[in-house]
């Protein structure tokens, strides 16, 4: 009788390891079929955090924009903005290598506007700045009305 | 009536500074005793930003993850999403030392998936990630859609 | 005919080219005059995310956070939380240079508050801290939560 009772739980160990590992396999599969989310609604906005003067940052940010705009779910119904400060507001000061590549994202629809704080830490005049380039009070209100009026934030 | 005017200044001026400093230590006081937000939602959403290849980074977001699933707050009603793109290619990348990690963290129910844009800057191949990881058009279109319909998103 | 056709095609090219230009150039212009978003809302939220301990990005958050307070368009009616968490926890930690840096923005009415599962893990006790910072069980909860709850998350 023991016996038979060992052999029984053996073979509900057994069952159970299989469920498990029917289980696992199950969501190892569905997660390789992720294709990401689907844009449902007819406007999409975002704001792009650019506070660093790490060119690997800043090429980052330009290319996930250009990215982000021909995204297939966004294309034509995503707005965006990107605020620079802190030390993002080198790539806005005259005689950055970022002139065309930003100009080209305003030529796109993009907004680009410079944090006025970290110009007045960073002494910069408006006129040191690319002349194409807007002006905001501070980067950080900007980020913090958008985002809450339902902005995405990207800090790239 | 000078010296009493003086005097009777003083007093106020005293009163005034123990206000001041009550207040003060009310505040402090009152900030010690904030234990955190209350989670008064049937569901939450959130998507990690994985966008670097610095180890630190990568092992924090995967604490990170484990950690928010764990909140009692949050336990099993927060939904989590992980994109990896940019630097963060690297941790799908076969070989990379992170399989088991993402594994588990699929198996928890977490969605692992990779930017194809990245994919395709990087030259990598579908083949080249682990089979188990879902791939999306782009990593930034996905964090513009999900915030924009109210997920959290959070860059470790 | 011939010559007429090109001459006709050559005005029509140049008329294209220049309204390509005008187009560029008001573009241009509508972001020069850009002056940042206005804040229409009664109330305004925002967490910032303080997860390093390089002190280039606490000494930015810090000044983030008092810009965004005297910011004219949020003024008097922005409610900021600050959590500490993995390498930020150093900053809330007794001996810290940041003691009264934080005390005067919770003196200004700033919510202060670290997580406890770095503490756990970096096996610092609840009187390591500074007394007047409060203490939430998890970092990465608070930021699921409030951004779930229409809060803006500020990463410095």
């Amino acid at each position: 009788m023991m016996k038979q009772l060992i052999t029984l739980a053996l073979v509900f160990a057994l069952i159970g390891s299989a469920n498990a590992q029917t289980t696992d396999t199950t969501l190892l599969a569905k997660n390789h079929d992720y294709s990401g989310a689907q844009a449902t609604k007819k406007h999409y906005h975002a704001i792009y955090q650019l506070d660093s003067n790490d060119p690997k940052v800043i090429e980052k940010a330009i290319r996930n924009i250009n990215n982000a705009l021909v995204d297939p779910r966004l294309k034509d119904k995503v707005e965006i903005e990107v605020i620079t400060f802190a030390g993002g507001t080198e790539v806005v000061v005259k005689g950055s290598k970022y002139e065309e590549a930003l100009k080209d994202l305003v030529l796109k629809g993009v907004i680009v506007a410079q944090c006025n704080n970290s110009l007045r830490e960073r002494k910069i005049e408006r006129s040191g700045i690319y002349d194409f380039v807007g002006v905001v009070p501070s980067g950080n209100g900007g980020l913090i009305i958008r985002q809450n009026e339902g902005w995405a934030v990207v800090k790239p």
